[in-house]
């Protein structure tokens, strides 16, 4: 869509996403399909129509607990609102951030979490904070009826009747060590 | 191994990473298989196995361009020296923060990096940079030997000879959002 493509086929998606075409469209078909035979699929479409089936045609609200700098890089993102993620609250303990701003979302505390939740729509909340203080948080959080949460803390969290992303950086960076190794081994044969 | 235990079986691992104990079976079979008939694995054995086949079982060198606040959140993340990857450097362009450092890494002007690179060994460069510099930066490192990049900016970067790992934070917050809605259409049923 950025590049002005109007249509595309299976095997020209193919190409761009190292993916086969036929498990583009069996994935696809899945959901119900969206191609034509011998037309492809019309971007615009299929565009608004993933959209859908990940639920980002609508303006998510997002607060973050943990107003650190990994809290702070998470708020900077220009990439979550443009998908709809607004950030609408950031929260800490640490009384010296504690009022200041982070591109113009005041940073409350913890404690004014459950009169915000009371007057404001939370779909998600985010753990940036450390994994000893993750598990009381997720507690306080479902106290508060936030039941979805993305989990920056490297413990894994699970809770009955809500859903947890757990985000693992070091699976990435592992991925890589094995990209690097196995690139290294080509090199060398 | 943090639990103590000694061996496990398939069916336990199965039962602890949501994966089928065939599926858990087939994919070590394809790096040798390391369980034995009856006896299942022993965890100390596969942890190490594993570590070998990821390529983390020696040090990384690992530099960030970057010292904003994804940089510094990266740097403090106590998981990846754990893993092997100590962060050797920080490099930016910010006047204001050249010279300090961040857990005792200090922030270097990115223009030190050709003599930093012959001095050191750099296994990893990690792209905590806005993605406007993505580009230039990857060319830089490239003419200095670097040719594994880990890269946070919102750029997809491909680079021949070179082993680069895009990291997508929206595509875990787009999973996130895709499992809220089904929870949501289970709880209305």
């Amino acid at each position: 869509m950025d590049e002005g493509v109007e249509r595309i086929s299976s095997g020209e998606l193919s190409e761009r996403m190292n993916v086969t075409a036929s498990q583009i469209r069996q994935d696809l078909n899945n959901f119900g399909g969206f191609g034509h035979q011998g037309y492809g699929y019309n971007v615009d479409q299929l565009y608004h129509a993933i959209g859908r089936i990940l639920g980002i045609d609508r303006v998510h609200s997002v607060i973050l607990i943990g107003a650190g700098h990994l809290g702070q890089a998470i708020a900077s993102y220009e990439e979550f609102p443009r998908l709809g993620f607004q950030i609408t609250g950031l929260f800490d303990i640490d009384q010296e951030i504690i009022g200041t701003s982070v591109r113009g979302i005041p940073v409350m505390d913890i404690s004014e979490l459950p009169v915000f939740a009371k007057k404001h729509t939370i779909d998600i909340a985010a753990l940036t904070l450390p994994k000893e203080a993750a598990k009381l948080v997720a507690k306080l959080l479902y106290e508060n009826g936030i039941r979805s949460i993305w989990n920056f803390a490297h413990v894994d969290l699970e809770m009955e009747d809500a859903v947890v992303e757990n985000v693992h950086l070091s699976d990435s960076l592992m991925q890589l060590s094995y990209r690097i190794q196995q690139h290294q081994k080509r090199g060398t044969e």
